[in-house]
């Protein structure tokens, strides 16, 4: 499609979430707002999670037929959520005065694979809604959800309804993929915790992919990966306020490259330390296959020794600490399991810092300053973290935020 | 398939309507039932309601966000309520032991109309099921609900599971529909109404069809009326208990025909009269078109004459009196319009009164010993209604229930 025809049909996705839609006041303020966009010259596609607190409902009525139980009938329960919220919202479109139908993932051929609760998004067909937009209607789409290749309902995990706008905006070659959330932007530091963190306008793909996988809750991390891949420009910025908020977009189209962007925590962390890991080469991998296997993602790894025996560290999200305990000690039952689990990990992000050498021992300094002990530590080209105590997490990351120059 | 092949696989769709799955204890007991059933040697399909309460819930979202809208979105609202149910049933299923599975209407391939709201079932592809119940697989299909052939949501109407159900049951070849529900009957009259009302242990489909489209709430219409095309024996019973209910059967299967089975009420009816009517042959024909494009079920009709115009009067549903006046003061401008609404229908049916005649006139004795006057009348084979004021109903029922000898 030439650049001609793109900007005669400005398509833009959308996505609106929980709290977005969380109230039939708030529907009508969403339905408004997009048809002052379709007004304005675009052709608005609509991705939209479901109703605030309903998946938590839904969680819990899962949970006290069948608890911990997942597969095939959790998926269709939790995917009922947007079904009601895209419904609402276009009849409050409709009401006034647009047009607008909802869709389904099963309607769009919103195809995932089969992993059921964290599905991945393999394939969308999208005649059928660009079939709509010629049309003037406004599609509006139930985020989160999918079909795998059997027609079982999928869902693709907390926040996914992210996914499922940047995974449209790619498949559609849409000009921009907005998030619409309760934050007008995305921040140098959570400002719950840091109170002197600034709104960041412009971020490439790279450091929010770090960010959302370092504990950074406002984008969903594959939604990200997908943005990367398929250079879907990002917009972060607030349902209830007009201004912009933050820009994720590829390295080449910013101004800037401050060395540390960001610094990021992750509260929900734990450590599990495995001694004594039996010998072979071969234990490591099957190890972590298995639990890569069970949908479980290990963050840092570190190897010691003592006592002529292998030690083995990693950390894991608080949620997992039970399916990894149980997978291990089937697995390892020689080896002792350690969990510590009052501990949080640290970040400092930045894609400037591969032109600035000494960045991590900057952060090595800022921490040792205020006496704060390291668990274990991971880099990267454009990242540097730290598991530490919970408790010297406030002081860490106000003093990290300083020492980078982030503060307001 | 032969007798034999069936006898191996008894194969039996079981209805549960909202009440029977309104609570995390009801939809574990009703786990339970269907899983001693299994044991038993049966294959059982269950088609499932939403929870009691949910689909009022759900309308009432949606006349709060667009009153009075039906079309895509409100059908696709009303269906997520059996999307949640099946799959917590699903859920408390396989806790139990058992192995079962949520379907969608779109999974199972139950394609339907476009009539939004009122939609008829065209085709189930029932290969998908068969499939499951030959894996030992309990399926659980969400009730009231369709596709059309744009893979649109479309819903039944009020009482659909039942359709769904045995549409079904039909497809299955099953050996029978039982319709699980909060009363353990069909009785001769409503109890509420007339408390000496019996339970009726066989009836026939002509009989249950005229019953509920004279105001039996037991079973959805259309459901009757595919159970007779197709001669699927349905069973009424209880959710609660174990004995069992009512058979509706083919007439030839049955035992014995009293002259009259059941009186029946609708007390939700209204009468339009139309004066003076338009000249010409095809008026009647062009106005009874369009109410019934519009999906109107005209009832009662009577025309009549009054200084040499013509004056025509019908009963609709209460819920049908404004679409109709609209559409009638479109297309009848100069006949005025009045509308009763006060009344109600009160109906004996019963297929012994094909080879007794007299029944009507015992009926309109009945009425006007009471000196109840009558302001529309019908009659078939099997039935005669008559339109009343609803003061009168009360006595009407009763002392019919009493003069065709049906009071306990």
């Amino acid at each position: 499609m030439g650049e001609a025809m793109k900007a005669e049909r400005l398509v833009r996705v959308k996505k609106f979430g929980g709290t977005s839609v969380g109230s039939i006041e708030r529907i009508e303020d969403v339905a408004k707002r997009v048809l002052e966009s379709q007004k304005a010259g675009e052709s608005p596609v609509l991705v939209v999670s479901a109703m605030s607190g309903e998946t938590n409902r839904l969680v819990g009525l899962a949970e006290t037929v069948n608890p911990g139980y997942r597969g095939v009938a959790y998926d269709m329960l939790l995917a009922s959520g947007e079904q009601v919220s895209i419904s609402l919202l276009a009849m409050a479109i409709e009401r006034l005065g647009g047009k607008a139908k909802p869709f389904l993932a099963h309607q769009l051929g919103i195809y995932t694979d089969s992993m059921f609760s964290k599905a991945k998004i393999t394939k969308i067909d999208s005649s059928r809604i660009l079939k709509e937009v010629e049309e003037g209607v406004i599609p509006i789409v139930a985020g989160f959800q999918g079909m795998d290749s059997n027609f079982n309902v999928t869902t693709l995990g907390r926040g996914g309804s992210d996914t499922t706008a940047v995974a449209l905006a790619a498949a559609l070659e849409a000009d921009a993929c907005e998030i619409f959330t309760d934050v007008p932007a995305v921040f140098s530091a959570d400002p719950r915790l840091v109170p002197k963190a600034r709104e960041i306008s412009r971020l490439s793909f790279e450091e929010m992919v770090e960010m959302a996988s370092l504990g950074s809750k406002v984008l969903h991390i594959r939604s990200v990966e997908i943005a990367a891949k398929y250079g879907v420009k990002l917009h972060v910025r607030s349902t209830f306020e007009k201004r912009e908020g933050t820009w994720v977009l590829m390295e080449d189209d910013m101004m800037e490259n401050p060395v540390v962007t960001a610094v990021t925590h992750d509260a929900s962390t734990a450590v599990i330390k495995l001694f004594p890991m039996p010998d072979g080469t071969s234990v490591l991998a099957e190890l972590f296959e298995m639990l890569s296997k069970k949908g479980i993602v290990v963050d840092i790894i570190t190897q010691s020794h003592k006592e002529d025996k292998q030690r083995l560290a990693f950390s894991i999200p608080n949620e997992e600490i039970r399916p990894t305990l149980s997978l291990v000690s089937e697995f390892l039952s020689e080896a002792e399991a350690e969990v510590i689990e009052d501990v949080a990990k640290i970040s400092i992000v930045g894609v400037g810092m591969r032109n600035h050498p000494g960045v991590a021992a900057q952060f090595f300094r800022t921490l040792a300053d205020f006496d704060i002990p390291i668990h274990l530590v991971t880099t990267s080209e454009i990242k540097v973290s730290a598991v530490i105590d919970s408790k010297h997490l406030d002081r860490a990351a106000n003093g990290l935020h300083t020492a980078f120059g982030l503060d307001v």
